[in-house]
């Protein structure tokens, strides 16, 4: 690997002025390239090449060991992309106390679920319970014969279907997960002719996909060779074989709750969470804002977050209508929050493992189960969802969230300490925007 | 700043003999510490307090100004999180050539999205359409008067609700953007007395999102005080203003085609495509494949993937049943895949301009305006649904994955070339996971 100042001496041999636009040539080979060679080429394509290629060169770990690890997840790697890791403490969950690892570019939500946590620990703190870990994969297939005939079919293959994934489950069995069951769907009052093989899946600790993945292509293939076998192959066509991501089964609940005392904060947001069952518009920005705590997790902890929000999204709109994912009810003048959603998660396997920080938020949780994860996520994602609904019932979201915006803008203009005081004291009661705090500046300096 | 020798010796100084469980204690004063207070604190809570704190420390970002901005995104940030940052060449949208940034952790995404650019290309590349930019926000009320009398004070308040914002609007107005329209809507049929103030921004070349709560936040204080002059303030019960990350108007379309030829290929595809519209289970991981390159080139460009999920997925739930947000079809032999989805970024503002790399995404892509990103957007999570789609219905994805996934635990054992060459043989037909692979190592090492 090259040292970091010979990186800058190969990024510097590109200028501006010897760029060729490579437009109408397909690139070959790209992904045989050094990462070096990958940078060059795709400098060609920047507005600025050379700042891009130097941003490119030295953003690499300087833990060399990690760069290695984290360039190796995904393919054409050429730098790192680093997100803010931080911690929001006093989270009290079930009985225990825990600081939750967060990762997210979004400001305010690190210090929106803290707030909620240190708010909600001296009221008992969060409660969860797990309602459930199995996880769905179907093969899709088209038949054309009768309804009798697959079900025989399937009926005499199924013993064989279960030996089929036997080997390929060994060390899941051994942590306790593997297949529950198989059944037929018959779907053809949706779409005609299209039936599934359903197989439901614990996946232990683990996330699953791909072991689950694994399994229902080992199944679809044993389908495929005793349809062939029993020559009704002509009958039989299978489409795919693959995990469904729709994950009801796999399921959290997470509440807090306290008496609502003499202000109306409790009213008004019981009312506020009550829009968001009626009113998609509203719903949708609701479980944005549960999201925005889940998602820290998620990417703490090495998790995949596009799997949850797909099930947490699809979770709430399954009666028909998009709804809030949270429930606020007050009774005999006590108050409860709570929310229910799939969290499919693990913490072996994928990144969890692999990634040193997503290893070290895992430390940070005391190493804890699969289902452990699911309620410290799931009481983060309320904790950001309660900080949301109070500060929007009394009076906005802006004023905090703007003073924060106000820092990083000052961070990114190159603002002095002194600058920085003037700035926050100018624009208390004004709008913040990158032209406003840039002019502000330009009149500061006098230029 | 600490230089990164003093990191480890100021982390070095906890062990994990002298380690005190706060458990029952709140932390107090967290966001007051420095950063090297709040690992060590953290530490305490960690099961392996050294190794924690170490991967903290170790872990900063070596550019310091790269460090302070990041860090400065959000709260009580203590390390740097690193994601691949990667390339997908041959993306051919619009006629224009693109090298697309993406940003993930799951591998295999990276090489699909490449695979179909290279794919389509030659076919023609992306066509998109841009159908909206218009984002909405609320004041969501209650309101006990008749519905004649919120009408006509709606009616009257009008001109003054825009005055209310018009200095914010300002440099937004300058940029091509502001309040496109405001109206009342009436909700009572849905939730007894709840009615909405309506607002359509359009806000030019940013997501808006602060923009639009800031507007929205002003027009309700503007409200409360013209109700309390009009002495209506009886009837009125503002209980929130705030944008709506469900954004059907602020929509993307994007398509390939090419002729069916000999294969059964796109006669498969057109089926998987057809399942998930009518199996919500499929449904979901369908568009979660297409989240995928969506959100990779979110991340890249420094955008909210919440907000982008929270729209999509709502979107695929609009007429009553979650479904895919893909359509194929095949017409005199020729097939055309489409997408079409909310996709509600910006490229200034935000993070989009204060991250380096996100900064340098922009540069890469040509600094495109916010339609022509969306349009990236779009391409890329088509080219990952196709690829998806591809492997799914021609033998399935796991012999492609798998050998990547078989990569990274190579790389996470340590295994020397020698070992990895052996390994690559060994697995070629068989299960791979972490314990398999480790096992394998410990037989061959001897051990």
């Amino acid at each position: 690997m090259l040292r970091s100042d010979q990186r800058i001496e190969t990024c510097l041999c590109i200028s501006d002025c010897q760029v060729t636009k490579v437009s109408e040539i397909m690139i070959q080979g790209f992904s045989q390239l050094s990462r070096e060679e990958k940078i060059r080429i795709a400098a060609e394509y920047a507005s600025q090449p050379v700042e891009f290629a130097n941003v490119m060169f030295s953003h690499w770990l300087p833990e060399q060991r990690s760069d290695e690890i984290i360039t190796e997840f995904t393919e054409n790697t050429v730098s790192d992309f680093s997100l803010p890791y931080s911690l929001a403490p006093n989270f009290r969950i079930n009985g225990k106390d825990y600081i939750v690892p967060m990762v997210t570019e979004e400001s305010s939500v690190v210090a929106a679920a803290s707030a909620a946590a240190k708010f909600w620990w001296s009221r008992g703190g969060f409660r969860t319970r797990i309602k459930g870990v199995m996880k769905p994969g179907h093969i899709h297939f088209f038949w054309t014969g009768t309804r009798k005939a697959i079900e025989s079919f399937i009926a005499e293959i199924n013993p064989g279907l279960l030996e089929s994934v036997s080997t390929i489950g060994k060390s899941m069995k051994a942590r306790g997960g593997g297949i529950v069951s198989i059944s037929l769907k018959d779907m053809t009052s949706k779409l005609h002719g299209y039936f599934q093989i359903e197989a439901i899946f614990n996946t232990a600790d683990a996330m699953g996909a791909n072991f689950i993945n694994t399994c229902l292509e080992a199944m679809a293939a044993y389908m495929e060779q005793q349809a062939k076998f029993r020559e009704i192959s002509a009958d039989l066509d299978i489409i795919m074989a693959i995990l469904s991501n729709y994950t009801p089964q796999c399921l959290v609940e997470c509440e807090v709750n306290c008496p609502i005392g003499e202000t109306t904060l409790f009213r008004r947001i019981e009312k506020a969470v009550l829009i968001a069952r009626y009113d998609m518009s509203r719903a949708v920005t609701h479980n944005k804002g549960i999201f925005n705590g889940v998602d820290a997790v998620i990417l703490a902890t090495g998790n995949d977050f596009r799997a949850v929000e797909a099930a947490g999204h699809a979770w709430a709109s399954r009666d028909g209508s998009y709804k809030g994912l949270s429930k606020a009810d007050i009774e005999d003048d006590q108050f409860t929050l709570s929310l229910e959603m799939p969290i499919p998660i693990g913490v072996v396997g994928g990144m969890t493992t692999l990634h040193p920080l997503a290893k070290a938020s895992l430390q940070l949780l005391g190493n804890p189960s699969s289902e452990t994860l699911m309620s410290v996520v799931a009481a983060t994602g309320l904790a950001n969802h309660f900080s949301a609904l109070k500060a929007l019932v009394s009076g906005g979201i802006q004023q905090g969230h703007m003073k924060l915006h106000l820092v990083n803008i000052l961070a990114q203009l190159n603002a002095n300490m002194k600058e920085k005081e003037e700035a926050v004291r100018y624009f208390e009661h004004r709008y913040i925007s990158v032209p406003e705090v840039q002019n502000f500046l330009i009149r500061l300096r006098g230029l």
